[in-house]
């Protein structure tokens, strides 16, 4: 079995690949366990990591049609897409995101509907799609207003696979992700860079600055169930999916406050103390939009979990950067 | 003031255009009352009426650049975009749809965008845009899920329109059409034809089909209620759009079995006894995926109504028709 990641030396990509060839296996569209023989990673840049002969990296531009059609064949039996523009810069660069976020999406799913075979497509989306006056609690039928060219590029994303699903171009599905803490590594230009910042940072002894209220809420999955989640999603039968593919997929909902409150818990005060509070209108303004409570029973019902705690969120970031080491 | 309506030599783009000469004036994004000077009416074939000084007709492919680019100016201060491919064009030609329904919508955004004058676009959208599981009655914030490919194109561009709107490219707002009844003229290939056809060909002595269960429940609004709406629409002053500038319009909710009790109430026994019912189960499928009840709640707040009873709608086609006689 052939495999895509598209975004593949992107944190969660390499994240993403690394469990996979871990695996060693994935469910099919016929429920049958295969094994994974080769790994496509696309990016702009080259993967940090390669080190497994199952690995193909390819550095392109995935706007670029010749690359997909090079890169997705009658082989290729799941294509994780995850390259992006990420919140920030695509508020900054309307263009970039346009281009990134839906005509490569778009142009995704047309190579895969030229070859014909109908493979599965995991679509990553994002809390960036909810917006405006939202009902206290967020469910999946709630409707999408986003407040963001991200967002809005994101709900487009998710109407073209929904309908070149329900076509039969691709055997396809949505998974919308809550934000990603904690991430390694280092801040980057989404709006929701500082919900792994404010953990980091100061972990590792550095100031960090939180650019929004403490009592904003947020939807975190770490990135460890992320990964999981999404190996989860792809191998769901679509029978189970219903008339609509997209799944908002089980997080935590927890408030900045509490999330310092947690890393003071298990660092103590100088680690919590290295957080500098200074409200950046922009940003709150665009996670303040995001809804901050949800209703994922849908996802539950399908087997997809969240962590257990923030607490233990930390521990396992912490966990992972000794492996590291 | 130079307005643009594209499908402008389509049955409503040609109503719209004699109702808003006939005013001769429409309301400008600074709420004055503006004299309307040209009227261009572009559409792949040339209008049928062209009986005023003011209109300039245009024919051509709205998904070709250049014909937006030499069709929209700095003096255009209103688009209507009314052109379309239908529903079941759309489903049968996949591409087709695409390309009028998404690119060309995109299309004469980006060319606003160029132009930087922040015109006043409408967009006008469908029923199709819902579907799936729906709640007993539909809201302006009722989630989208599209179960053809042009309700799909459609929520595309109702997300493209609100963002382009959001970042200031232009002065943006979307009317759901509900479907429209009694269309003059003769069937076509929208899945809701006959929504029309069973009125309109009884009337006029000839036999109709009806492909769907006299259960079914649908959303009206007349050919004339419908172009007041859209002018109305599009005379909103963006302020009272808030977040979000797609508004479900006021229209009638009625089931088939109602509107044939008021045709054979109108018309009598032999006239409604022209309907043969014959069920076509991809048309039933389409239909019977939009909503039948909804709360336009907000659209009446903004003003907008909806005909006062399905009688009335009859007696208005009856008059229309009498008058072009």
């Amino acid at each position: 079995m052939k495999i895509l990641i598209t975004g593949g030396s992107g944190f969660l990509g390499q994240l993403l690949a690394r469990k996979l060839l871990e695996r060693g296996t994935l469910v099919d569209a016929n429920g049958d366990r295969q094994p994974i023989t080769e790994l496509v990673l696309v990016d702009v840049a080259q993967p940090g990591w390669m080190g497994d002969a199952r690995i193909r990296a390819v550095t392109g531009d995935i706007a670029d049609r010749a690359l997909l059609e090079s890169i997705i064949d009658a082989d290729t039996a799941a294509i994780f897409h995850l390259a992006a523009i990420v919140s920030g810069q695509a508020e900054a660069d309307f263009d970039l995101g346009m281009r990134i976020n839906l005509d490569a999406s778009r142009l995704l799913l047309e190579v895969c509907r030229e070859r014909g075979h109908k493979p599965r497509v995991l679509f990553t989306s994002s809390v960036a799609v909810y917006g405006g006056t939202l009902p206290p609690v967020v469910r999946d039928d709630t409707a999408l207003h986003p407040q963001s060219s991200y967002g809005t590029q994101k709900a487009i994303a998710e109407l073209l696979l929904s309908d070149y699903a329900r076509r039969g171009f691709v055997d396809g599905r949505v998974v919308r992700l809550p934000t990603i803490s904690v991430r390694p590594g280092k801040p980057n230009a989404a709006a929701s860079s500082f919900v792994s910042g404010i953990i980091r940072e100061p972990l590792n002894g550095q100031r960090s600055v939180c650019p929004v209220d403490p009592g904003t809420r947020l939807w975190l999955l770490s990135p460890e169930r992320a990964t999981e989640s999404l190996i989860a999603g792809c191998e769901l039968n679509r029978e189970l999916l219903g008339s609509w593919p997209v799944i908002n997929l089980p997080g935590l909902s927890v408030g900045v406050a509490e999330m310092v409150a947690e890393l003071r818990k298990v660092s103590g005060d100088d680690v919590a103390g290295l957080i500098d509070w200074r409200i950046d209108s922009r940003i709150e303004q665009i996670v303040g939009s995001w809804p901050g409570a949800w209703d994922t029973s849908r996802g539950e019902e399908l087997g997809l979990t969240a962590d257990a705690d923030f607490g233990a969120v930390i521990c396992a970031f912490l966990a992972t950067q000794k492996r590291s080491e």
